[in-house]
């Protein structure tokens, strides 16, 4: 079985309201110390079959479903694990 | 400089309505190897100051901000980054 670690985040180019809010929020607290914020989707997918076979569905995966790929970016690990 | 990378989940004890959809949809278009879905949120906050500052004050963060401590969980990595 594999363990599919998968992160989704906005473009650079993407203005990322949330990250935003979080960084001014910050900085009124007075944390002046935080530099950049950053926010994204986090997944994590356990899939039976072989490696090829997975890496393909899980690239369709992020491709179809889980990121908007006009707007997102996506990065993943495949991890072998126990079943 | 200090990356924070945080991931926030679910606890396992409550239940996540959108990993059960993503499950449920992709069981439907015939991808029954997928085994488990856990959805999360996932940040990177760059912070200037010594470790165990940035530590605490991450801690604080995850505590008091990005995760809702009743119903989710969170880890995080701090790694050295150039500035």
């Amino acid at each position: 079985m594999y363990k599919a670690k998968i992160f989704v985040n906005y473009k650079p180019s993407v203005l990322d309201p949330k990250a935003e809010v979080i960084q001014n929020t910050l900085h009124n607290l007075g944390q002046t110390n935080v530099e950049s914020v950053v926010v994204g989707k986090y997944f994590e997918v356990n899939l039976t079959g072989n490696k090829s076979d997975v890496d393909a569905q899980v690239e369709q995966l992020c491709d179809q479903m889980l990121a908007n790929v006009n707007m997102e970016t996506y990065r993943y690990t495949l991890e072998e694990v126990d079943a």
